[in-house]
C-alpha cells in the first residue's frame, strides 16, 4: 500500500477530524489544517491520543490550512460550503490531487435539501476544479458520518466510498485511500460532474438519520 | 398485508414491466398501461406466464394508460422523462396515490448525468404533483434495475427502496408496497423535494454499471 502525506483542510471540524483519524489509522501521515495553527495542533493532539496503541498508524500534526498543503500529496477539502470558494482559491493547490467531500446543503423547517450550484449544473467539487485549474479534483467521502468515523469500528465495512473524477490516476489514488475508511477500495462512480449527484445525496441521509435515529451511510449493491 | 390494485403507466417498458411483475408476485392486482391496449395486453400475457406457479400472485392485465388508472388505488409512473409532463397531465389521477420512479437523465459521450429540472429546484416527481394537484405523488423505485427486477431472485434483498413524499399515509402505502420488491418495507427518505436527489442518482449507478459490468443498486447502511 502506498502511504500518503495528506492535508485535511478544515481538519478541526467533525468530518475532517474523523477522516484524518481514519487516514492516520491506515498508516498515512496527516496534517490537520485550520484557520489558526493552535486550534489545529490541539485537534491533532486529540487524534494522536485516540491513535495510541494502533499499530502502524501515521502521525497527525496541525498547521494553518495553507501550511498544511505545503508538502502534501493529497489535500482533502472538508470545509463548510459557506466560504468554500474564497478559501479554496487562496490555497497553494497547484499540482496536487485535491479531494472534495464538501456537501452544499440548505436547511429549512422541512429539513435538509441540496443547495443549487450554478443553476443545477455545478457542484462544490467542480467549483474547486475551476478555481484551481492546476490541481486535480476528485470527489469522495461525502456520505460517511462524522460520528461513525470517530467511532470504535475497525472499518466502516458496511459502507462504500463513491469516488468521482476526470483523471484516472488521481481517482485510483483516492479509491485506494478509501480502504483506510471502509477496509476496501472506493467505487469508481464516474466523472467529476457526478459530484452534482453525490453531494446533495447527503440531504437524503440526513432525512433518514432524523427519521430512524441513526447515522446512515451508502452501500452499493452488486459491485 | 394490504393488497392494492396498481396501474403501471408505461407498463410495457423494462422498468414498468419489471416492477409490475414484482408487485403481482407480491399478491397485488396489476394493470399494465400503454399507449396501445394490445401492446399492454401482450406484455401482461408475458408477465402472467412468468408468474405461473407463483403461489398467491395477483393477476396482470393490460389496458391503455388512461383506462389502467380507472380503478387503481396506486398508479406507478414508469415512463421516460421525454413527454412525461404531457402524459401525466392527460391522465385521470385525481384522488389517487401516484408513485414516480421517473429518472430525468441526459447522456453524452462522457456518460449519463442528471437532467436539470426547473433550474435545479425541481424533479419529475414534483412536476407530476404540480400537474396533478389532486393526486398525492410519492417518489420511489428509482434505483432498481429492470434486469434485476425481471431476474430469478425471490427478492432484491440486497437493495433498499428509498421513498420520498409529503403525505405520511401515501408514503406508508408505498413503503409497504416496496416489500414486494425487496422483501422488507421501503425507507422513509424525507419530503417529496428530495426526489431532486434520488432521480439523478441513477446516473451514478449507470456509471458504476458501465465500469464494473454489473446491475448495481442502493443499500442504506445503518437502518
Amino acid at each position: 500500500m502506498t502511504t500518503y502525506r495528506i492535508a485535511v483542510i478544515g481538519g478541526t471540524g467533525p468530518q475532517g477530524k474523523g477522516l484524518g483519524y481514519r487516514f492516520a489509522r491506515g498508516g498515512h501521515t496527516v496534517v490537520l489544517g485550520s484557520r489558526a495553527a493552535e486550534k489545529a495542533e490541539a485537534t491533532a493532539a486529540e487524534v494522536t491520543e485516540r491513535l495510541a496503541g494502533v499499530e502502524g498508524a501515521g502521525t497527525v500534526t496541525g498547521a494553518t490550512n495553507a501550511d498544511a498543503c505545503g508538502e502534501a500529496d493529497l489535500v482533502l477539502l472538508a470545509v463548510p460550503y459557506d466560504g468554500h470558494d474564497e478559501l479554496v482559491a487562496s490555497l497553494p493547490l497547484a499540482g496536487k490531487v485535491v479531494i472534495s467531500c464538501v456537501n452544499p446543503l440548505a436547511f429549512d423547517k422541512r429539513g435538509a435539501h441540496g443547495l443549487v450550484i450554478d443553476g443545477g449544473e455545478g457542484s462544490a467539487a467542480e467549483s474547486a476544479q475551476r478555481l484551481q485549474p492546476e490541481a486535480t479534483v476528485v470527489g469522495a467521502f461525502h456520505h460517511v458520518s462524522a460520528v461513525t468515523l470517530w467511532g470504535d469500528a475497525d472499518f466502516l465495512d458496511g459502507e462504500d466510498i463513491l469516488v468521482v473524477g476526470d483523471k484516472a490516476e488521481a481517482k485510483e489514488q483516492v479509491m485506494e485511500l478509501a480502504a483506510s475508511v471502509t477496509g476496501r477500495p472506493g467505487i469508481d462512480s464516474g466523472k467529476l460532474r457526478l459530484a452534482r449527484q453525490l453531494e446533495p445525496l447527503t440531504a437524503v441521509l440526513i432525512s433518514i438519520n432524523r427519521k430512524y435515529k441513526t447515522h446512515s451511510g451508502i452501500r452499493i449493491h452488486g459491485v
